[in-house]
């Protein structure tokens, strides 16, 4: 991991990554469950990045080619969407396009843990999940369906490993987000309870620090950006949000007002 | 039928498998169509239950034994997803984890009628559709696509005669709810006509009466409960709602604010 | 074009055709992506007719034979959904139920490009796209994604060689929407930039003309009247969102608030 800084990234440099998603809009192509697809669409497209669902085997590697970044993530597999995120994988790695990939439910599931660890190997830059999804990536058991039954903290370790084996930052969602590269670590607090009331939000996660990925070189910046961005609009629209449902609908108000220089002010790095 | 109940839950009842269900928080897999998938997983999250979209024929068995309860819907049938479902029925029935089969459009689609009356002679826990749908299972035409057109007294006789053959409950919707297990029959007439103007609303019904099953022992008092929380929150939306978009939002908001005590006084079980 | 009105639609025409759509609520038949899915429905039943999202090769030629139109939306192609394509459109043309084919991201990727022309030849009722998709259907480049790289200007003459080709109404999106249907043409110039930031409205947009196409002879005019609808909704919608969470709630609502007479008295038919 030589080639990336050998500091955290701070606060501004989360504002300067926003800002440089807004300008840039970049092409995200998003081989993504069937659950999240509208919602994660929707979360790129207010954030101001462009997604492209494409994710057939036809077509999965010449869009790869042309992405700004892709995100693979492991819910609902089918045999074939399930060949068409193996082609985009491998051709993302030929021309160097950064990925990320979300594990959803890992160690829970015999096939896509299979899927999950094959992929893993591919070296992504950013795998992002929740401390079930993390440990059972590693080996361990998982948890149930997309929810997590295990806390971060319990999960650090195993991240830390992760990430020096495979060179790739891992980002541990929960309460409190912990962001690991190496012996880099980045903490983010910020979020509101919403969050796990709303599906795919997740997912639209891993979408969303895809989207960074595309517009900084250093994958932990990105992850930091999205993840931070995410949860500072979550604590926006928590102010008027009445319920999960009003909540949904303003996040996404929320996440297309947030400024870089609120980001900058806002997010505590820890 | 006789280790169930003779006597009608009560409101009472339904209130306390509201309770139970937020305090449990059961596990849900859903196998449902394309359109519904993401209303369903935010309408389980709002209710306070889990809901894990695991619907492939090398992952459903898998689920369907660990899960507390499963959904089988028939909209958008494909190949390797109705294979999914016959996998995760097959192993519920193995270890007895409650299911209920929700037949989109029977009686009006030729292919997918087979599957639901095959899926029928499984014994779902509860049988969840409108009328059209529950005289297309039972021989009749059917109606056209997702609407029902036809009226639920219609086809009360049909759902009795269902439910006695099969021993499951058949959950009739409609704008008076009929719920039908054996001679025991529960009429709820909650609700709004805005329910109508959403998509994937019976289907995200169908989906709340799975959790409750996971909570009860008793499907008439699952699908009762159900019934009654969607539609009393309904009402609540209708309030503020301006439209059906506006509607579909807030509903998930009363959907989370709903009190099992709400229930019990307010839903009048005739 | 012989059978077709030689002058263009006025905005009165457009009133009466959303009129129609109002009291017949026509059965639509979508075969579309899984990112614009539930959008796409919840569209249909705000403004009022009755989606059907059938789509599986076991069932689609037997539903185009009863839906009062069908929609084909290129978007996240599988070979088992294509296949149900190619049946609906063969059962279409065989009894005459008008369609729409919207080819996303025709001209950008290749097999995507091959399906829209070949279904092109099938001479739809109308071809809905961006700048680039009909650009791309005609041999062009195309764009990145369902985004636009082209404005609509350059795609006009394009636009009219197509529709003179294909005896096709070509519906070319943009800030401003050109409607051609050989050497008839419509400009309608409303709308918000909203309704770019909301993933799906341009496939929402496809499934809105097919619903118009089910209530009127003329296909020009069914392009007209789903595309004064939308963006006249946009424009209500737009007054009181804050951004694009709210923005896609409150469309829904306005659509199924906007009255035959609104267009009729705000469209501006250039």
């Amino acid at each position: 991991m030589s080639e990336h800084p050998r500091t955290v990234p701070t606060a501004d440099d989360l504002g300067r990554t926003w800002a440089a998603l807004r300008e840039q809009s970049p092409l995200v192509q998003c081989l993504t469950n069937v659950v999240a697809t509208q919602r994660t669409a929707d979360v790129l497209l207010a954030a101001g990045a462009s997604p492209a669902m494409v994710a057939s085997p036809r077509e999965a590697d010449e869009f790869a080619r042309v992405a700004g970044a892709v995100l693979i993530n492991l819910g609902t597999p089918y045999e074939e969407s399930t060949e068409g995120k193996r082609a985009a994988v491998a051709a993302a790695r030929e021309v160097g396009t950064p990925w990320v990939l979300d594990p959803v439910a890992a160690g829970g599931l015999t096939w896509r843990t299979e899927i999950a660890r094959e992929l893993l190997a591919q070296r992504p830059a950013v795998v992002r999940g929740n401390a079930s999804e993390i440990l059972g990536l590693a080996g361990g058991r998982g948890g149930r369906g997309a929810d997590s039954a295990h806390s971060p903290d319990e999960a650090l370790e195993t991240a830390r490993q992760l990430s020096h084996e495979y060179a790739t930052v891992v980002a541990l969602s929960g309460p409190i987000d912990h962001l690991v590269h190496g012996d880099r670590l980045v903490r983010l607090a910020h979020g509101h309870d919403f969050l796990t009331r709303v599906t795919a939000i997740g997912c639209s996660l891993g979408a969303l620090i895809a989207a960074c990925c595309a517009v900084t070189e250093d994958p932990l910046t990105a992850a930091a950006t999205g993840t931070a961005a995410l949860t500072l609009a979550a604590e926006d629209a928590a102010r008027t949000a009445r319920g999960p449902g009003s909540f949904a609908a303003v996040l996404l108000d929320e996440l297309a007002l947030l400024e870089p220089g609120a980001i900058a002010t806002r997010a505590e790095v820890g």
